[in-house]
């Protein structure tokens, strides 16, 4: 397995592209991009459990019935959530594209991304879709273009070995704000040319999504547009993979690698954070109790603010994971803070430890910065991701809709 | 029921003072509280669900197995939390005010707020304890004392009238920071000369925390300190109220009028806090419907940060309905923001209005903000309580320990 360069068209007969519609009049960048493969993909997706979803991700779920696909068209600059006319604009979304594309609108998936509650403004989509080029190289135009508040592009592509077949498979996502993903996740695009069937598919998305989207925070907040895609052409020309064999297994281990890169990068850019927070919970009886445990420490808020101020605060660590409902005994718990600088153990059997306060602000002042806690009850473990909670954090958020 | 002054020495035979004994160096303020009966009370406790609890809240826990008190000791500037010869210096600071009050040590409760993992300095209590003059009117220096980050007092008295005698009833409180309370409370103390047993005293108190200080959320996180404490002496004189009947009925109301004014000025004044806001959720199939959702809106960092820069992105609040996991229908709701200004409704049947943004603007400029939501299901209804996210908010957290 290796880091490769390309993106959503690292793999064979992937395309994508990008431009500027429109949108929303105050971004002057491109704000629709589309991702084509050469011939038909089975595809999976994972949505927001949000019990508001946006229309989009509706007519994706039709479009996927069948689990096969060929392209996805995704813009920024509205989430068409809440939004009048959302359906009937999500379907000229998809229709636009396929017009473009040659192909059938039901193979066309739709993504959105933006302010809720306001119409999409679908006729400057119609009238400039078609100044959208398509190459082998467009997977950065499109990275970019799917951005909000974000501040760096997350893509990534990674070279992988099925049955003696190279496969390929790539990213691109987009995370910033409104993300506490709850099975589903923010928005990310994933192509391959691995053989792969629809159902293999869908088991490997939903298993990996889970340990990696889903164990990141920004602030707490689920969207209602979170959508992940994975769209598999077979151009790779592997043994078609149909259980959950060898083969299944050195795909997984590409796909959540792409994904768990794809989510750290995200906690990282996350809404006016200065840094990537990673909670690694560790002697616990489940990992469903160390993820809820991580997950409390990453989303909280006096943490979150702690870690912005290089203070190590760890009462607030040990607090968080108090009431996050997962079983574990204080009394028996330590904690350490880490970084390229250094560890310090700050916290032994639940009592504070007199540490080097100074060491503790250098390891705090760096950009990734780990909590680690260790439970002493078991075997399993869990990862989280989060960031620091800032000034910018609120000053984006104070006014966004402007 | 009228609202008088007096805080906890409204009721009759109560006294109250504070002195500085010098917990945190750095606080000029007085850091240590006692209220006292001059005779036996009943009393009941509510307390964290967090699973780390402070050493207080288990002294606490010990001596009100009786259902009986005299006194109170409340210090600032250290939760004896987490804290190396925790119970010990939990008891120690019984003994310290039992000594000074000449009461058995299992007659007094013991609450401490502050700074969680740091020994608490248990010699300077017992040193300067002996400073300490309660008075009549000892109230108003009791609510200072329990203060931390708190920006204002939080004290309230009413007087009404049980069986023909004329009864009181008063309360101070602390809350600022690490608010989001579960079936406890941040540090409240109530009490009243009404006649009333220990267990009937229980189940007025519950109740009303349920529906006062845990509708509270100001920035999620749930103390390990929380405790709300009612003792109740008997002096006004009332046939003790025994059962569930109308003077029970009478005595609950007080007492609940005490625990949401107290809460909404909780709320008010969290951390950084510029503005009280309001979420009431009406037309929900359950009481405990509403009242998810309406904690989801206004524990949603990006609702309150919306909130902080007047503006009505209201599709964050149905995405913060959407995510929590109580069931309505988006397409039935809808959303207003009303203030002293005036109301507009910004959201019907899930789908945004083309609404006035100035006086959207001008409603939300105000120091106390409404968000009402309809949801066209039922007849159960609840209000929740909760504060703007702001830069103070970061600031206060980024470095609270220094």
């Amino acid at each position: 397995m290796k880091i490769i360069s390309g993106g959503v068209c690292a793999a064979k007969g992937f395309k994508a592209g990008a431009t500027r519609c429109g949108i929303k009049e105050s971004r002057t960048t491109d704000d629709l991009a589309i991702i084509l493969s050469e011939c038909e993909c089975t595809a999976a997706a994972t949505y927001t459990l949000n019990r508001v979803k946006a229309a989009p991700l509706y007519v994706t779920m039709e479009h996927l019935e069948d689990g096969v696909a060929r392209a996805i068209v995704v813009n920024a600059g509205n989430a068409n959530a809440c939004a009048p006319d959302g359906m009937e604009n999500a379907r000229r979304q998809a229709q636009a594209a396929a017009k473009l594309l040659g192909v059938e609108e039901d193979r066309v998936l739709v993504a959105s991304t933006g302010v809720i509650g306001q119409r999409l403004n679908i006729e400057c989509i119609e009238e400039n879709i078609g100044n959208l080029k398509l190459s082998d190289n467009g997977s950065e135009a499109a990275s970019h273009a799917i951005l909000t508040t974000d501040t760096k592009v997350k893509s990534v592509a990674i070279e992988f070995t099925v049955g003696g077949k190279t496969c390929h498979i790539g990213g691109i996502a987009k995370g910033s704000g409104m993300i506490h993903p709850n099975m589903g996740t923010m928005l990310g695009f994933i192509t391959t040319d691995c053989n792969i069937t629809h159902e293999m598919l869908q088991i490997a998305l939903v298993e990996s999504v889970r340990r990696s989207y889903n164990r990141v925070s920004v602030d707490g907040d689920t969207s209602t547009n979170d959508m992940c895609i994975v769209m598999a052409n077979g151009l790779a020309g592997n043994e078609q993979i149909d259980w959950q064999n060898e083969d299944f297994d050195k795909f997984y281990q590409a796909l959540h690698e792409v994904n768990v890169r794809l989510a750290r990068m995200i906690a990282g850019d996350g809404e006016g954070a200065t840094k990537l927070i990673t909670c690694t919970v560790k002697g616990a009886r489940s990992e469903e109790a160390a993820e809820r445990l991580a997950k409390a420490v990453c989303a909280s808020s006096l943490v979150k603010a702690a870690m912005f101020g290089a203070d190590a605060n760890w009462g607030r660590v040990l607090c968080a994971m108090g009431y996050s409902k997962a079983p574990f005994r204080p009394e028996y718990v330590t904690v350490s803070f880490s970084s390229s600088v250094g560890t310090v153990m700050v916290c032994d059997h639940g009592y504070g430890l007199d540490f080097d306060e100074d060491l503790a602000k250098q390891i705090l002042l760096e950009e990734e910065v780990n909590i680690d806690v260790e439970l002493y009850e078991g075997e399993e473990k869990a990862t989280c991701w989060g960031c620091d909670l800032t000034y910018d954090y609120v000053k984006i958020n104070g006014d966004y809709r402007t």
